[in-house]
């Protein structure tokens, strides 16, 4: 049996909040001055309803019964059990992933996409703006406007938008209108472009672009929305983790031993993992694992620091795992693992000693997805195969072990509209990549002057 | 509940042969010279394990376990119905599909494709080859040869190949070779490539190369592969509508007063109808629609006559509605659905009564299609948007005569790999297209003196 289901009546009817429940408080955000942020600081960004979630400390928050019948599209995902990859790897592990792919975008971001959209609708709001990686956030909340009923504008990393220019298509299927970042839209793309023609963009670039959008629409009828990052996000993500605990229980399985996601902003991870970071805050024994690109090594070698969450600094500041907010990543094809920081959720976990972050090259994640293309069968994202690299190690060693371990993964999204990627691997042009150190000194010499923690 | 599943355990474990139940039984594939075809002159294209079942007349055929084992890889598929198409639609109607698009390669393909790999396999072959229109088979045999461990060369239509290149990247994922059709790799292809150096290449061309290529190999170990027409291909398919049967009884559903499913070469309407027709057959009240592209009408326009399955005439004259075997259907998007000819199965199923084919223009199609994404959420195939604008329409009917009619129809396929079509439909660069009967006229000429039915 490789396909755990659960009946959308057994589906989470809250979502989990982490915040309530590390031992000591996370930081807030403030403001270059140092001065915490107040909540009306960010009316003219978000709703004050999701303002309201992005503050909370409530263990759990419900989930109205509306976005459960917008969510039964695709939700509950399966739970599904890798038997050919561990047969294939000889391994005692059992190698269970929770399967985002299902989704009409084709990764975990409407989880989030379609609860803002919702949120935004109900406090009246008729336009959205936002910046996407590679693609798959600007076609999650593409479709999630569509359902929903709001227009949608999005402002997609050139590198992406070149690489992938069907996302594009999709997000027009839905409505959607798509510009490549930096554009010349706003005045920072335009900044940008004078200064920086060539420029690959980066998602810090691309959300400056989609805030400044939105705070200069003259109806106040549009919001910005971000894909991963806040608190918020994660928080919708959490369904994820909440609906694995139940597909595990209901087969009877113990808690697993490694939980590992990929983390670019951090929201597909924390979904699945914040339910299973609480087990642990609460004694059980699990090694939870988020994985990076070498290329963009924000958990495994960016400080945690006070940092802007665009490159333009129009977000307050944020405690988190950075890389400086002027870094732009080199253009490797796992485009939604490209952002120099790290969700303040997460940040905030690693410090308290709750998670293990590892930083995978991305050649060898793509031997780890043509590996299980050739078992599993399915054609994995290229982020999500940064989990898969991690779950194929853990296995191995469990293997060498001799333990029968109990590893949770989770398949954020297909690599469908990935290929070139894949097909500049198989041709060999896909070169090992780590980030050089005197870069990242460089990089991080712009938040030298920050508020410490 | 939008998400009808069934377990592992209740998956159907023989596939129902339609040719038991005829009244009057299909004709047999012929030679030129009018005299019935014996299966040993099949030996060098099939194995004889699939010929055996290409002619058998018994009604149920054991499923092997192995064979189950490859397909839990997505199998059984879930039954879903469109809640929020219906509701969209204000119809009383309950439209359920079959969600074919699960499986790795995205459409119902594999469930042959698999099947003949593994025959194949255990006949001692080491190499496949066949031919792809829209890309979906070439995929779904190059993930079947990855998983059972045979070589895979695929003869990919040059339309479909321009115009979906990642095809051409999915299949190389699962190790596949693909090559644009007509090629120089074949002496065929170079005869059309000398004749006709422009040419959009066709169904029937690429039948004829990956033929030529399976019989001029001296090892004596390569095989030829088809993803339909043939009656395996069917056989293999009716899973699909033995699940949906199962399907429908788990939840109290009667059975459907509408069947339909898009027909190119006929396999996944057939997989979808066959079990119903058995219903048909034995007095059940169904209405059975085969949809096709009006650009390529066959079995609404095309007569009931004996033609080549490919377009170089080395096939067996096969009993078939055919536009004529030299038949190069228009450069529409739904690549799969530009085939000249049809399943026998198929076909006879329509001169015996049973079936009422219907045509629509793809610009109707990519309306429906679009209707869908905005609705249900997920991308179609263009193959498949000929079966929702079908089912639509079905619905709006429904809707006038105030009835609740059960709807049900085979979701064929995504159509994330056909985003270029949907981009050409949103741009209003698509036209409405009909053959036109001088064409129709002249391209049946080919098989004037042919022996007749």
């Amino acid at each position: 049996m490789n396909k755990i289901y659960l009946s959308e009546k057994d589906m989470p009817r809250q979502w989990y909040n982490l915040a309530a429940d590390f031992k000591n408080p996370p930081r807030l955000p403030i403001g270059l001055d140092g001065n915490p942020l107040t909540p009306d600081k960010l009316e003219r960004i978000f709703p004050m309803n999701l303002i309201e979630q992005e503050v909370s400390t409530k263990r759990w928050i419900d989930i109205p019964q509306e976005i459960l019948s917008i969510l039964y599209r695709w939700r509950p995902a399966p739970l599904r059990r890798a038997v050919y990859l561990e047969e294939h790897l000889k391994t005692p592990a059992k190698i269970y992933y929770k399967d985002e792919s299902l989704s009409p975008p084709g990764s975990h971001k409407p989880n989030t996409a379609v609860v803002q959209a919702w949120y935004n609708k109900k406090f009246g709001i008729e336009k959205l703006t936002t910046e996407t990686g590679a693609g798959q956030w600007g076609c999650a909340l593409s479709f999630a406007c569509s359902i929903v009923g709001l227009e949608c504008k999005i402002y997609m990393v050139r590198i992406s938008f070149d690489q992938k220019p069907l996302r594009k298509s999709m997000m027009n299927i839905w409505g959607g209108q798509c510009l490549a970042s930096p554009s010349k839209a706003t005045s920072f793309g335009r900044k940008i472009l004078k200064e920086q023609p060539d420029t690959p963009g980066s998602l810090g670039i691309a959300i400056s672009e989609a805030i400044e959008d939105a705070l200069t629409d003259s109806s106040g009828k549009t919001r910005y929305s971000l894909g991963s990052v806040l608190n918020h996000v994660m928080l919708h993500q959490t369904i994820i983790g909440l609906e694995a605990k139940k597909q595990l229980a209901l087969i009877g399985e113990k808690t697993p031993d490694i939980v590992i996601g990929c983390a670019g902003g951090g929201s597909n991870f924390a979904g699945l993992s914040f339910p299973f970071i609480c087990d642990k805050i609460n004694g059980a024994k699990i090694t939870i694992i988020p994985t990076e690109p070498t290329a963009c090594p924000t958990l495994t070698r960016g400080p945690f620091r006070y940092d802007f969450g665009d490159t333009a600094g129009q977000t307050p500041l944020l405690a988190m795992h950075t890389l400086g907010h002027n870094f732009v990543p080199a253009p490797i094809h796992a485009g939604g693992l490209r952002y120099h920081g790290m969700a303040p959720l997460v940040s905030h976990a690693v410090t308290e000693g709750l998670l293990q972050p590892r930083s995978y090259d991305q050649v060898k994640c793509y031997q780890a997805a043509l590996t299980w293309s050739r078992t599993e069968g399915t054609i994995c994202a290229p982020e999500t195969s940064h989990a898969i690299a991690c779950a194929i190690e853990e296995a191995q060693k469990a293997k060498r072990e001799g333990k029968e371990k109990v590893i949770l993964f989770n398949y954020s999204g297909h690599g469908l509209m990935d290929l070139l990627g894949y097909e500049k691997f198989l041709n060999g042009e896909l070169k090992e990549y780590s980030l050089p150190e005197e870069d990242l000194k460089k990089s991080l010499e712009a938040i030298a002057d920050f508020p410490k923690l």
